[in-house]
């Protein structure tokens, strides 16, 4: 596939989506301050982000609510009190989890939502599911994308498969989710050029969901746009689970569109997020995350590894091995 | 260009070239206990590294040896007492400055010498200066490297004329050399591309020295290496000036080759570079460097910025702006 624009084009169909406090959520429980939130959102008005992720729309019947900030639920009320009729640019994303949301009862008709796009986020074996979310979001009136996880372990003839499925749903944008930070940019503009030749031939769009395991999320993300993905998830400071994820100071600096200005997120930086980490939450490039990434493995004993304050990582490595092939 | 190689396979022109000490010299004024150094230099041999730079050849006539460590002026006898006789499949490099090195007098004959590799470092306007000390260095027996700095500020056309003068000198590898961190993959590739086929006209290899000003150094590195480029720099824990560069233990679980090994490099990190870190010594991925990358511009504000330790970032955006139209 040709490249789509160059370096000193603006390309009309990107989108940037701040996940900063659905992903970077994952790192404290979703406990976040008010002010940090409403802070956040006017910031990425300022900035020209055309997204913000607040949070997941998780069951509670499966979760308890006492265990984690609020924004792991985005209760519409909650959202309504950060962006009132949220009169600007910015649109409102929420994720829902496959077979961790009770769709059906906290998913109110768009009409009467502050949310604009919900993110259905789903492992390849539950497409299904997956479309059946898609059919019931886009009834009540939203937005929809389909966040298909963990890319890196996918079969290329199971990802031809979903795609088939997704394209006949009403669902906007196919979704490369590298959730592992395993993917190097040759694969990750290999995988654009599968998913954008499917979503050509939906019409849909293309999204990219990067993981800085190796250093590689802005890369990936970057290399992906250049073959035609425009849905660009990015985090304030990378933050996010483990490494974290494509720092949205490095892409809206990328960026060629003038509506993009990288100072607002910079005041964030400053005022909260280098705060956060003081405060000893942890995310970013680390070398048991690298690890994991090159190993082509979920984070989980990297996240144990670097709560536990432990620096033998030669020792860690070994232990990976043995994890992985147990 | 063909794309060489892909992920799986095992590239034999690949040259791993280890510049901790000389890159991460830059951070410490070259003040390495000699235990750090024999460490990395046996870890060097076992991960299978191709060459290993000690620091620079720098002129006493201009520098002040109190003033610094010793691998600011790598006396061959103080490599030797690292090294011995070297008798293994590491290879030793120097870098000497074009205008700040007395190649004359310093850089004797090879066969009395430790050092295997020359790196000639020049701007693109002193060319004819470096292709003396190419001249003088091949003569007296050593391979040479010619790192043209700063090309990301370098006019295409006179990349041309300096690659067609050096492709007539001895030089055996031209080196593609990021210094501002402010390269993207796709102009990495383009360069890549552009070198590769001076070099392929002249029978010279490439190399790639990339900082992470941007998060971008060891995407860089690899995606330059898929064009062609062989000749790949590194550093442990990517210890290097300003953002730091390529990191050593990425790259080297990126390589396909089974010679070479992480492990090693992991236990200089935990086992030294970490403590330096502690001590203060200061490099890596820093909001003030990726201003400087994302401007094309020298680090030298956001070092200055770094050490003052202060955190207003939004402030020194806007002051990098004057300093840059000053």
């Amino acid at each position: 596939m040709a490249q789509k624009g160059d370096l000193l084009s603006v390309r009309q169909d990107i989108r940037v989506v701040d996940a900063t406090i659905r992903d970077g959520g994952l790192c404290n429980n979703f406990r976040f301050d008010d002010k940090f939130i409403k802070d956040l959102y006017q910031a990425n008005v300022k900035a020209g982000v055309d997204y913000m992720e607040f949070g997941y729309k998780a069951s509670k019947e499966i979760f308890n609510e006492d265990d984690f900030g609020k924004w792991k639920f985005c209760n519409d009320s909650d959202i309504r009190k950060i962006v009132g009729d949220n009169k600007t640019g910015l649109k409102i994303a929420v994720m829902a989890d496959v077979g961790r949301t009770d769709f059906q009862k906290d998913i109110i008709p768009k009409k009467d939502s502050p949310i604009d796009l919900v993110r259905i986020a789903t492992y390849i074996n539950t497409i299904p599911a997956a479309v059946e979310m898609i059919e019931n979001c886009a009834k009540k009136g939203y937005e929809t994308t389909i966040n298909i996880m963990a890319v890196s372990k996918a079969n290329t003839d199971d990802i031809k498969t979903a795609l088939d499925i997704l394209g006949q749903s009403p669902v906007n944008a196919f979704y490369i989710v590298d959730s592992y930070g395993a993917l190097y940019p040759e694969q990750s503009r290999k995988l654009a050029n599968l998913y954008c030749e499917y979503a050509d031939k939906y019409g849909k769009s293309v999204g990219i969901h990067a993981h800085n395991n190796q250093q590689l999320a802005f890369a990936n993300t970057i290399e992906a746009m250049t073959q035609g993905v425009s849905y660009l998830d990015a985090t304030v400071d990378g933050m996010g689970r483990g490494a974290g994820n494509c720092a949205l100071e490095l892409l809206l600096g990328f960026l060629k569109n003038p509506k993009y200005k990288v100072a607002p997120i910079l005041k964030i930086i400053e005022e909260h997020t280098e705060k956060l980490k003081a405060e000893g939450v942890k995310w970013g490039y680390d070398i048991p995350y690298m690890l994991t990434g090159q190993l082509n493995t979920h984070p989980r004993p990297a996240i144990s590894y670097v709560k536990e304050d432990r620096k033998d990582y030669s020792k860690f490595a070994n232990e990976l091995y043995d994890i992985i092939n147990s």
